[in-house]
């Protein structure tokens, strides 16, 4: 998985039969430090993200062990918002 | 998902015998300001998709979770046009 | 799906048991404007693909989806040549 | 798979239902000389790895190839915690 | 796949219960000219590859496709190994 902030939103009318009421997030990737890596992906929230929340995200096929996404062209889920990270013993993000 | 820009087409009549009447698009990726990363990716398109409309694609067994791609060797799909693009309240893109 | 050029062969006899029958081509990747990326990976051909041939590939699960393939441990396949390449409402290329 | 350094841990208690019970670490990337190469990923645990050991994790859907990750929507486990790792005839590490 | 070197072992004794008998090589990718990319991956071995051998790796879920890796965590197996590698009707490596 990797860590993300939830910057925003996407909308579509017309997609594919299987994504109806689905919602898609955009996600920026953290590094270890928090920072933006400049990476970016839109992402099924399955966890009722909101904008601004760090989350944990899957890619690949486990974005279809949900059962909101189940057989869905889906390849990027939002799996998990991080209540707390902590490296080397030192918390660097605590959930408010 | 990625957000891409449809861009051209790939028209092939030697091909896997499980790829009739599937549509190959020429996709740029975009990221988050909607400016061109440089990737490319040939897509097949699920949606209908035109020249120049903002789409979302997904990548890897995704690709095959659609009626239209099933079972059939495609890494790439087409699953959605956007409507509109808002990151941080902003709406950086909406479809005219 | 990538485009890319096939160059060349690797030839083996020391390989899984699910491997046999079946071409390994050379092929390196093009981008946008067919110039060589710098990337290059083997697939597996089951077109019968060329020495010089312009060709779609695809990557991961995707590529065991051919007859030939199917339950080989294989991670990229050509399942198509290339015809036309139209960017913009050109024709970068054609075949010959 | 590649090699990593466990650095630290993400603690999530709002996250998909399938999640339950399993621990996600913090890992960082190392390279063919055990320096970190900029690269994390938060992977979850199967084997009790430790806060600075040296493992082995897989990524995709052989993640979810585990008693403890199966149809879960993770994308990196780890799988094996390293106790040597040589190159050329000569140990560049060995698990103390 | 990908071209690599196999170069090194790496030796667990405390793995996931799936993996018990399989043999993890270190091999170093390589590009069109035979050069290492400064890629590395730890691959299982299904073809008895020894140091310094030219061989052919599968990623991804291929990497489950041989009887010694079905249904076990890893996502990334040598399948052949390599005899000749041939490009622009020039052979660039043949195997000793």
């Amino acid at each position: 998985m990797l860590m993300g902030k939830v910057v925003g939103t996407v909308v579509s009318t017309r997609k594919d039969e299987h994504l109806g009421g689905l919602r898609f997030l955009v996600v920026r990737e953290l590094d270890g430090e928090l920072k933006e890596t400049g990476g970016m992906v839109v992402a099924v929230d399955s966890v009722g993200a909101g904008t601004g929340e760090v989350v944990l995200y899957a890619q690949g096929s486990a974005a279809r062990q949900t059962y909101l996404s189940h057989e869905r062209p889906v390849d990027a889920i939002i799996m998990a918002i991080v209540d707390e990270f902590e490296v080397g013993g030192e918390k660097l993000y605590v959930k408010e």
